[in-house]
């Protein structure tokens, strides 16, 4: 299969058989990502332009790019905002994008990856466009779900905020295509829109809708926790009271499937408590190492494409 | 010729048989600013210490040195004011130059690459400080001018603030070498100062005033523009009115010359519609990608110079 | 001798023997760190992880780093506070040593090197936590002696604030080893505490007290001048009286022995006339560039320890 170069600026931008190329690679990379030598990707630069700090994002970009021999430009928030001073978007990419061989975009605002895709004369990868798009993230998830567990027809539940949650979606849509159970855990106000839902039916998954997490731990596979945010309530004491209910504890994971795992996207801000780091379950550690042999797949298929390198 | 190790403070240090080296090196190295692989200045290390954030200027020269395989330290401005509180430019040169092999300063205060210059143990490069110089600002607009249209003889217009604009005074003594007519089209009280002019005419190019680019459109080879700052005018409905009287877009360019090119040294502003950039003439993006082979060129004669490495 | 992968957070760390290895392997790279070629380090990452901003010791990694073939990742202390908004500084230790092969930590507080160690699965190197420990300036300074003097029973003036000053407590622990006669030199108020002397004495070192250069200048090998912040002072006046009398000049180096060398961890503000940098004396520009050098030296006994590779 011809990859190509092209833009990644949503999961949408994949059919399925790419995800599995795409995760194929991944295992395959791996070992480089865990320190094995490469010069796969010399001479290759790679910008990093991010108009807001993902630190993560872009250090596991940096990470993938320069274990595998490649090159990477920083360019970060203070010197975005002085780069684009007065000057649009579409300017900024057409002179990054005369100088580097890939682009990864961060910007706050949804959108602004299709439109900067529009100027790049190279591959540019969202990584991350505010309440938009994060494919990158939904890559990494799944390999993660695929390398601790399998991707055919688990059993997960989304917990946390999941009416303005990004990752979830993209990654519930993609759990679609491998006709997931997909068990809904969210506090009053923050559930799944009811189109998302009819989307996620329609795509094949089974979904279904849940107060607490205990009433689906002894059924799940995965376990993906979210942050719930503070904004999202009228005050702090009932920030907290749901706050609490929806801690994961090792008395939570008494009743847990043996080779359950627990991810979270990171960073965590009390979700899950640091006794369960210990125990078997915890995958969010590795979930966010995982993210480098991903990364790794994605540039080698967007660099090494079409073979005139 | 032997260009040797030394600084590069302005355009005064080169001769114009230096400029041809330095331009004709450049043309050399333009595939690998495209991508080409090299080592070229492998294990060799540039320090980026900007004062004064100038992310254009720091990236085209961290590219020029990674495509060639050396190594970039950068120190930003954040940075270099922490480096130096209460420490002198002296002794700050002093500790950088121990450890790179190559120094690209950008300063707000003129004068201070030539001061820093003193106490550096390596070649120093002036990436602009403040209304003093920026050297290789001028030799890539240079390389621009040779590669999309011709050096010698040529009619340019200079259209924008002739009076505090940095970049216009270098270029036009440098394009003086080379036997050109240079027109002058500024808003009243933004003119080019007598001295300047009589200077100019004196190194050989020709000279004349205008009032609009109308009057010359139809004449020149080159239209380099800048930008004209808000600041320099008393209120903004004259500044208003005199940068849209400066602005550039398709119908003025009804009546140019087939192989007429546009220049501007970027980030614009509005001085240049966007209508222009799909059309033979623009030249901008271009300008900045010609930024990378022509430090590729720069460091490879600076770094390489004595062949005792 | 093994040295084996391990955490560096203090000189206590070290063995004499141990220090020596590092001291010998130091004078191995020096041609490294003077731009020899090596590739020494090839596919390794270190990770600049900085809570606070302290350029010297950054670059001093990253250049070490990179004249060895090596990468880094830097990660700011805006992008630190980023990463670690609301994260523990475990879990962002743990994230950061699944992406770098070695981690440098600066941070303002005492005791979070030790506290980070206990979460990195790399080796992690103490770069200064606050009032802590800060073992590779204290290597470095001991290098600056082996090299432009001697370190077996050397006679050493420590100049400045030693009291609170985290440089000379590790140096002069370090010296006790080797058997030193220290002179402390320091304003009221601000001399070595009466543990830290009987520390000391000891460990085998010789003390004395004294009230002004001038006392000693004629009897020692070494003179180590550090900062004396203003804020240890009531009153400005003070404050200028007293570093008026602690300033070294030429006049001050009339009775120093032919073979004095003088010591500075930099940035100076004053402690040390500038004309005293053209003397034969003046040592703290080299002592800056050995930082380079050392940290080449624990590099690679960190990343090369256990062979398996």
């Amino acid at each position: 299969m011809v990859f190509g170069k092209r833009h990644i600026l949503s999961m949408r931008d994949f059919s399925r058989e790419e995800i599995d190329l795409i995760l194929d690679r991944a295992l395959e990379l791996e070992p480089y990502a865990k320190g094995k030598r490469s010069d796969r990707l010399k001479g290759k630069i790679l910008a990093n332009l991010f108009f807001e700090p993902s630190t993560r994002t872009r250090i596991s970009f940096e990470t993938a790019m320069k274990r595998l021999g490649g090159e990477v430009l920083n360019l970060d928030s203070t010197e975005s905002s002085s780069i684009a001073k007065g000057e649009t978007l579409a300017d900024t990419i057409r002179v990054i994008s005369a100088y580097a061989d890939i682009i990864v975009l961060r910007h706050p605002k949804e959108g602004s990856a299709r439109l900067a895709s529009e100027f790049s004369s190279v591959p540019l990868i969202n990584g991350g466009d505010g309440a938009g798009h994060h494919p990158t993230q939904t890559l990494l998830d799944l390999y993660t779900i695929k390398r601790e567990s399998r991707l055919d027809g688990i059993s997960i539940a989304l917990v946390g905020d999941l009416k303005y949650g990004r990752t979830v979606h993209s990654l519930s849509i993609a759990l679609s295509f491998y006709g997931a159970s997909i068990k809904l855990v969210s506090p009053p106000g923050l559930g799944m829109s009811e189109t998302m839902k009819s989307d996620l039916m329609d795509l094949g998954a089974e979904i279904s809708e849940h107060d607490s997490i205990q009433d689906v731990i002894g059924d799940i596979d995965v376990l993906y926790v979210t942050r719930i945010q503070k904004e999202r309530f009228p005050t702090l004491s009932e920030y907290n009271k749901v706050a609490g209910s929806y801690r994961i504890d090792k008395k939570l994971l008494e009743s847990a499937k043996d080779d359950l795992i627990i991810m979270h996207p990171l960073p965590r801000v009390g979700e899950i408590d640091p006794e369960v780091d210990g125990t078997k379950h915890a995958c969010y550690f590795k979930q966010a190492f995982y993210g480098v042999p991903v990364r790794m797949a994605l540039l080698t298929l967007l660099l090494e494409g079409d073979g005139d390198e």
